[in-house]
């Protein structure tokens, strides 16, 4: 026969067991936070019609997607979560109760240039709150509450949650009569970082044709930094001018009011006024999350409030607030560092039983007890040599290896062997499987280091 | 704007956020139970490189398959997880310690035409455990047991496991001189349930060109049925008179010798001489499951031994047993039947936070401390009517509506009201977390009626 060389797309994460574990350890992690806030799980189709999809059309997104014909169908895959929520929410609107909470984490597809780092296949874990004509201004305000606990559940201490308010931002800008290139400045503003405040102000100037003092304003604006505190008092100077940004300044403090009460302590939160996240449908608050000793990095978890989810699909204004993490990307680049702890259990067993006599069933019914007992179990049944046998449960990181000779039948017992520590026990199934249980214990740690 | 009628097509499946909490469920039994046997959980690209997917090639596969070009590539979406399998192990090879076990739990696609209970995107719940040249028959004999875990998890205790082997078929065969035509004659055979033993015979002579005696002596062989005991004494009979059917009997025995050491009752249990299974790549063991009380659903878990699982991308042995279970189908036909627990808690809160005073912040630190506790909670914030707020709480099924108002706050304590009885209690936070967990212990159930 033929041979044909097995591969696996470019772009498309593929992982071996024992990283794979770690991801799924993530995921189990998000899902059990977002659980946590009475967020439901969702999940739809990853192919949906091209034209429902497309129904925003245009850019970028338009170039990337996987679109293809089934019979007379135009199909496509997804390319976010968020355009099939506001299918699914305009589709199912009178049989769901609003305010609806969801979280969705799927795969996502888009066809971009393959290169280092970024996937055409990739998970997103995502969460909204979609309120029917109305929002109160509390869900943007636990939304930082949230990234706290999904962070911290990760094992991670030096991050930053980083918010702003649209509001803000559009009020600023229309006091300086510069609303209509307020998209192109925020544009440039947010490239502060990477190229420093001289290269912005030369592009405000020269390319997005602002006086010296126009620019100068702005510079003045998004360099207002401090505690929180300082920051909202810095914006008080500006308060009174504008409609929409006293209306921004009124959310921004109701958001940052009770961090205290959601738990989220200060250094783990800031008032950033660079941030103002690319999307144009964000009409509020805005988030973003940096890890402090990575910021290379770039956000982890970014987000915000918007008005309008779903009208091109339904006549109702369905206000929300969600944020999204890029997992499959965040994963891959903690990996790229060495960031994932590699003193996680990464096996597919705690515990591998190994009969050493012609008799099966006393093993099975070992294995079987150490199941019940909530231990995951391999039996191992292979026709090997001993030495083999050892070099599998090694091989595989399997932390106890469970021996059965005929010394241990006779005495109704087994021996563990403790893999690391090369120490060995003869127990009673029982007494074996608290043994193991509290050797697990004791390995547990952050699933990210810092 | 112009509106556009959000649909989802048809053939995938969309569920109502209540409904998918029971998916979830499953999902989660699954994977908690395959974990316990030391499968590790693998995800592979839903695309891959057409050229790759379709090694095999040929027949129904091919008509169904989504394949579509992006750019040079020819791409395909994955119709199972069996053959990314075989391109995973095939590729990592060398990276895989074996026998290598693994589950894969995600949707795979067929373009087949739409009809009622059919999916064009669906679920698998697969296991597989693949050997490195060989493979002892211990691993055949532990699939029951697996089986029998997870359908119990489900809270199921009708069914049956019904297990067969190719080798007793094809070796009996041969003794009659059949074995060419014993493709034909299984599939036949596989028919005996809905069409009757007269028309099974006359197809067999009809159209599969068998003499009468032939026909009456298979109609006689897959008439053989009782206990395990007898079915494997009957099978005695024909030993000695053929290789295969020599090796196959005692691989039978094998797997039914140890279901005691597994646990697995007889009543679960069946020894089936007309189990079959279509694919041509089964070798050994052959597994099928049905519901008891719903034959009509047909199997609900198959699978078997195969010797040769990734021949087409390595020049290797890999020798494997494994089941699969189409979750989207069951899950369709168990609702249908209505036999997913109804009384189960479907909503996506346990608890929702009602504060009933202008002050956020107290209502925000009790669902905060809710959550610590363990439990799902949400804050309900919009500025609402208390009958609204209760109607909320009762469209969504939260069972505990938690209020805070001005005398609550007085006593540093909050009201716990039981949405299904009525009841109230005021209890301090510690307190009710406590109070609504017992409440949520009581109303633990099967997942899956009878």
């Amino acid at each position: 026969m033929d041979i044909i060389k097995p591969r696996t797309l470019s772009g498309f994460m593929e992982l071996l067991p024992g990283k794979q574990q770690k991801l799924e350890k993530m995921m189990e992690i998000l899902r059990n936070t977002y659980a946590l806030y009475g967020f439901a799980p969702l999940d739809t189709p990853a192919i949906e019609d091209a034209q429902i999809l497309l129904a925003k059309g245009g850019g970028e997104t338009e170039k990337q997607i996987y679109r293809f014909q089934k019979g007379d169908s135009d199909l496509a895959l997804r390319f976010d979560l968020t355009v099939p929520l506001a299918k699914y929410v305009a589709l199912h609107y009178n049989e769901l109760a609003f305010p609806f909470r969801r979280y969705q984490i799927s795969k996502v597809y888009r066809g971009e240039r393959a290169q280092r780092g970024r996937f055409r296949e990739f998970y997103q874990a995502d969460i909204d709150i979609i309120g029917d004509g109305k929002l109160d201004i509390l869900n943007e305000a636990e939304i930082p509450a949230i990234i706290y606990r999904v962070f911290r559940g990760f094992g991670l201490k030096r991050f930053q949650i980083r918010v702003n308010n649209r509001k803000i931002l559009n009020g600023f800008y229309a006091m300086q009569n510069l609303s209509e290139k307020s998209g192109e400045i925020m544009r440039t503003v947010d490239k502060l970082d990477k190229i420093g405040a001289d290269k912005v102000c030369a592009i405000l100037i020269d390319d997005c044709g602002l006086s010296e003092q126009q620019a100068q304003e702005i510079l003045k604006f998004i360099a207002i930094t401090g505690t929180n505190e300082q920051v909202l008092a810095a914006l008080e100077g500006y308060a009174g001018q504008n409609e929409l940004f006293d209306m921004g300044l009124a959310e921004l403090k109701a958001v940052t009011a009770n961090l205290n009460a959601f738990g989220v302590p200060e250094e783990n939160f800031a008032v950033d006024l660079t941030i103002a996240r690319g999307l144009d449908y964000y009409t509020g608050t805005v988030y973003e999350t940096t890890l402090l000793d990575h910021p290379q990095i770039g956000s982890v978890c970014s987000g915000g409030r918007y008005d309008d989810l779903a009208g091109y699909y339904i006549d109702k204004k369905l206000p929300g607030v969600g944020i999204s993490i890029g997992l499959t990307r965040l994963f891959y680049v903690l990996d790229e560092q060495g960031l994932l702890n590699p003193n996680l259990p990464s096996a597919p067993a705690d515990a591998l039983v190994l009969p050493m006599t012609e008799a099966a069933a006393p093993a099975i019914s070992l294995a079987e007890a150490l199941r019940s007992a909530g231990l995951r179990v391999q039996l191992y049944a292979e026709q090997k040599k001993f030495k083999q046998k050892m070099s599998y449960c090694d091989k595989l990181g399997v932390p106890y290896a469970v021996l059965l000779g005929e010394d241990e039948l006779a005495q109704g017992k087994c021996s563990v062997k403790d893999m690391r520590s090369g120490e060995q026990v003869t127990l009673s199934p029982q007494e074996a499987a608290e043994y193991i249980r509290e050797g697990l214990a004791g390995s547990n740690g952050p699933l990210i280091l810092e």
